[in-house]
């Protein structure tokens, strides 16, 4: 572990609240070298995507986090229900969401996030995506339940309702979790929600079924559906009041940053890392 | 008008429901132009924004098209309110949607789209940009009902809730509808709210409410926030579905094709008008 000192001056207690997201990094580094990055600045706490851990192998990805002390918080994603609307479809997307909660298991995470999946184009029936999903989280909760891993329901943001993520508001989110039961949560990204006129009323009625809290900022203008998030500050998006909102609703976990950005992807490691640090302290 | 037979089979009762949102031309075409070809194919009533007619002047469109027996269904729009966070804004927007809603008497449209308008970027407050919404409809309301010019909000999709307009659900719009009282209506456009969990029980909600309808499709992917929606069919809306459910509501009003495409817009004018009326017949 480096230990040279960081670059910007930070709250360690504010730190501790820290989750980064790793999409938020490009795909040009090593995962070690993120770690020891994390770990240098203070950040405790990390969520991969299978991207991360793919080509290494989770076990290893599981000893890398495990030896600098660090610990996972959620691992993405679930999402092929959604347009599985043939028996083949359908069969792979339950093989692969039990691939991914036994990875999460090896990985220690909190919970697996469920982003469901999006429509499947020919049928043009959201409804039946959703239903899909429902049908899917169902099916792999037995699994889940038995490995002590939550699945998380996370609300996209409509625009990525037709191919990225069906569950289109937290009240949509409430619902399904209510109908799953016992080891359903749901996770709220400040992103994919900060615009919905329930905000407020729906996460007070979330309560303890709130799993997991991200931030990230809506840019004027974005660029594109998925990938142009803005760091927190850069938006319009009442980060300190949606954390607000999830904490008088009883949530006091890990905040997570997850900034989907080509432009910050680009970036070097240390510049992002440090931006996220600053920001997360002064805007979060 | 010309009386070359149109290129495509329509069934004339259908298109007497066709009103086309004139956004969905480039600008590159003459009014006397586009009004000429819908004449043509049989398109009865037209919506302008107000470049169509800035130019010319209004009552040389107005004249336009009375001449061709056509009419206005909707003016587009008012739009300054959500951002206007300081006097000299404010009244700068109460001064355009009084112009607005004189210009729409003059074209004797049915109503006059408000859309509201985004955020102000610095204050990071949706919610105080709804509320000038509802405060500025409210103080343009009298000038309305005197006209006997209907005012329609429009709930936007939320991807544009930042920029162009924070009535970001059907649901916010009734209630802001209901709040404000006779005069104001709402606007359905399947694009904005086709991904909305709650789109069945809010429309039928919304009953007698409803005073305009509007479609096009969400394409799979869609590159562009505001200028990338696609031709009826070529997406993942279940536009019959939707018209379904605002027919049952008891709105049997036109059926507008409101089509912002940059692609679309660079198309030769009988080419999107041909496609307009064949998708209309078959997709809608």
């Amino acid at each position: 572990v480096p230990s040279s000192t960081p670059s910007v001056v930070v709250d360690p207690p504010a730190l501790g609240r820290l989750a980064l997201n790793l999409i938020t990094i490009g795909s040009q580094h090593r995962l070690e070298d993120i770690l020891d990055e994390c770990v240098r600045l203070g950040i405790t706490a990390v969520s991969p995507w299978r991207q991360h851990y793919e080509e290494a192998g989770v076990a290893h990805a599981a000893r890398a986090v495990c030896e600098r002390g660090l610990r996972v918080n959620t691992v993405c994603r679930i999402a092929a229900f959604g347009a599985a609307d043939t028996p083949g479809a359908w069969q792979a997307a339950l093989r692969e969401g039990y691939r991914t909660i036994d990875e999460a298991t090896e990985l220690k995470a909190g919970f697996v996030t469920v982003t469901g999946g999006g429509v499947a184009p020919a049928s043009k029936d959201v409804v039946a995506a959703r239903k899909r999903i429902c049908d899917g989280v169902e099916a792999l909760l037995p699994h889940a339940r038995a490995a002590g891993v939550a699945l998380a329901l996370e609300p996209l943001h409509p625009m990525t309702a037709a191919d990225r993520g069906a569950i289109s508001s937290l009240g949509l989110a409430h619902a399904m979790a209510r109908e799953l039961g016992d080891g359903v949560g749901v996770l709220v990204d400040a992103y994919n929600t900060w615009w919905d006129p329930n905000l407020a009323s729906e996460i007070a009625a979330l309560g303890p079924r709130i799993v997991g809290f991200q931030v990230s900022d809506w840019l004027i203008p974005t660029t594109d559906l998925a990938f142009d998030r803005g760091m927190m500050g850069d938006g319009v998006i009442d980060l300190p009041g949606i954390r607000r909102m999830v904490e008088d609703a009883g949530f006091h976990g890990l905040v997570e940053v997850e900034v989907l950005s080509k432009r910050w992807a680009a970036c070097g490691l240390k510049d992002v890392l440090n931006t996220v640090v600053e920001r997360f302290t002064a805007c979060c």
